[in-house]
């Protein structure tokens, strides 16, 4: 039994490791050169989500934690894993009380992103939150995050120069910078924002 | 034998999945709270690479092709891993003359990313090539790929609105034209780029 994806014809497949997290899983494919091989695809069991808190004044709150699988410390948006009972939008309203002690009153989609397709099929949702007020919430016991509330060209400044790596955190914040420019955000924010520096 | 990464104590580590990509590792670790965990890290034998191919004229070119770990058709930039004996910038300009049959005489690292830090390791390098002529390439034969050549303003549309997901495209678009708002962009390409649509 073979099956297609586009122009890879798939001769069967096999869980080669599972977690609450991850499945890995080989594929025996083919193309239409003839060429043969084993296509190991990481599935996500959870879809990731991400906000910029954007605050009237034009100051954004970042969280820090050190990513253990860099082993280096990353500032960036508050992100977390959707539960299998959350839509996107709920995970993050829930990870930005969590994470920042944040509550939004409006909450706009700003990007879908494919975070390494060439080997997995995670999917992230990015958020612009606005009108902030502050809200209860506690991290998950096993992160350690540090707080930090700066202005939002500072946080730009640090996804262009590589002091935030994070691929969400990043293109989020150059996003709501195009945003900005194209005067696409509430009132006194796009002349906060799109003003270069 | 316990080691530290950051505020993570490793108990243990073993490997639990290899394949010439990637590599599964399981850390048994803990935290100041008490907990003591499993962290399966995917570690990346290759580093990525992506471009963003600017031509005079403010066009730029992408490629498509079919994503099989999400079973979805992808336009992006040329991208690709470094090989073990190549420097990121090397890897990319291979890339670019095998993907779109293009040589560039100025090359600018623009970004540095970690694209998915909670679960893996990976790393890319992100450019812009600037100074295009025709060059000869071929794509690896397990790769059917197809080149487009459009406006710049037309990707950065489709990378705002969704029709782009892939990660590093998505955030190397939008970093360019916050460098042509910025006027960091040769002579007339800043004007061409930075007009609000």
């Amino acid at each position: 039994m073979t099956s297609r994806r586009g122009p890879f014809v798939v001769h069967g497949a096999r869980t080669v490791y599972d977690n609450p997290w991850i499945t890995l899983t080989d594929h025996d494919v083919s193309v239409a050169s003839g060429r043969r091989f084993s296509y190991t695809v990481v599935g996500f069991r959870r879809r990731a989500a991400g906000v910029v808190p954007l605050h009237e004044d034009g100051t954004v709150t970042l969280v820090g934690q050190h990513r253990f699988p860099l082993d280096a410390y990353s500032w960036e948006l508050p992100e977390g894993g959707v539960e299998p009972d959350e839509t996107p939008l709920q995970a993050m309203q829930r990870e930005l009380a969590e994470e920042a002690s944040l509550a939004a009153a409006d909450w706009r989609q700003i990007l879908r992103l494919h975070l390494s397709n060439s080997v997995t099929d995670e999917e992230a949702f990015v958020y612009l939150a606005l009108g902030l007020t502050p809200a209860s919430g506690e991290p998950d016991d096993t992160e350690e995050l540090a707080v930090r509330r700066l202005p939002f060209a500072e946080a730009l400044a640090m996804a262009a120069d590589g002091r935030i790596t994070d691929s969400i955190s990043v293109a989020a914040l150059l996003r709501v910078h195009h945003m900005a420019v194209n005067r696409e955000l509430p009132g006194g924010l796009n002349d906060l924002l799109a003003a270069p520096r």
